[in-house]
């Protein structure tokens, strides 16, 4: 078996999107998916003949909306996937952290990594995290809405950390185009929270980022509690 | 030993840069490096403590202006590299196809691709071949101008279709967010040359292209035969 692993970006909103399927079996899951790249992701899952079984969400996102419930529309057999503390009426699956999802002979765990909002996951698969906006390259998620706490988003992170050095960190953003992190480099360059920050430095941080709302943020959120089933346009 | 690999994506001219290094040694090559991105690069090479040995690129591009020279002026002991028939005056090293170059415990062997233009490389790291505009995802370079060849780029994209099937495919570009191929699918799915077409489709299809010049051709390519060593404003 190997592990098929489809990063893919969409630019208006900088997001990463990641289709991961077992080469075997064909069972797939995908993180993250955004409506405006909805026919691409469509097409490689059809190309490549994948068996989609979850559409996963690391968050409610603020800045652009889902695909999971077109997608969902298409590959009638998914389930979508959101953390439990999720106020969403679309989610077939609420997980928990550290329950796991099995596609193939692979399995994805949960990590409760709230901060950037409070329900925020992250989502290990081998040597691979998917920290949304929790853990971000050289950087972390805004925590001024959707219950966000620089509080709680300091111990998400230190969860993330706890992951071994090598760990492959994909985030949900990289404004800067960068791709991949990985754990070790994180701890050393974060600009948050590397080097050995502590909570009330790294809150003090966080309260200090110059932030204006996410352009989408009225359409995104609503847009994205029922799964991207109404595309409310602006 | 393990293979640090960083794809690196510009989003003006979509462009992908390749930062790749032998995490023991620290000998890192880079691929691509593209003007706009140079100080993301250099912060990312000093971050992470790495000798880069060489500044390679696929072909002189003609959409966007390389950071070589600015790079060889950061990185004294670099040696800009680019494949023998391209006329540039920058070049340390003249690489023919096959020959190889190595960083650390690794190597780097050049493929002689010609097509998009006369002097395209590409080039293997392991199970990755790096394949600038020769071979892009679902599609392929333009052959209008620097010597473009279609009927070259088919004989170039068939010996890159010689690699095992499980080889990831590197483009220089994707303007659809895709990050990453594989020659197994290239084969099956290039709107281009996949599904068996033959030359004498190949080279209709590349002649139906729809193009407009590039933005930045009368700019880029003057400037990347020094290796973007004076870089002219538009």
């Amino acid at each position: 078996m190997s592990l098929i692993f489809k990063p893919l970006f969409e630019k208006e909103s900088s997001t990463y999107t990641y289709l991961l399927a077992d080469s075997n079996t064909k069972e797939a899951i995908i993180i993250d998916a955004v409506d405006e790249t909805q026919q691409r992701d469509i097409g490689l899952i059809e190309e490549l003949g994948l068996d989609l079984k979850y559409i996963i969400e690391t968050h409610v996102h603020a800045d652009h909306i889902t695909s999971s419930c077109p997608l969902k529309q298409k590959f009638t057999n998914a389930q979508i996937v959101l953390g439990e503390s999720n106020p969403v009426a679309c989610a077939d699956v609420l997980i928990k952290g550290q329950e796991t999802l099995k596609f193939g002979d692979y399995q994805i765990t949960a990590m409760a990594t709230p901060g950037h909002t409070d329900g925020c996951m992250s989502y290990v698969v081998d040597d691979k995290v998917f920290t949304g906006d929790a853990l971000l390259i050289r950087s972390c998620g805004r925590c001024d809405f959707q219950g966000g706490s620089a509080d709680k988003l300091f111990d998400s992170i230190k969860k993330i950390f706890s992951l071994p050095d090598e760990t492959y960190v994909y985030p949900a953003h990289d404004y800067g185009g960068r791709t991949v992190s990985t754990v070790w480099e994180e701890k050393a360059f974060n600009e948050m929270i590397g080097g050995g920050v502590d909570k009330v430095e790294f809150v003090r941080r966080v309260n200090a980022m110059e932030l204006s709302l996410p352009a989408k943020i009225h359409v995104a959120v609503p847009a994205n509690q029922v799964c991207g089933s109404k595309i409310i346009s602006e």
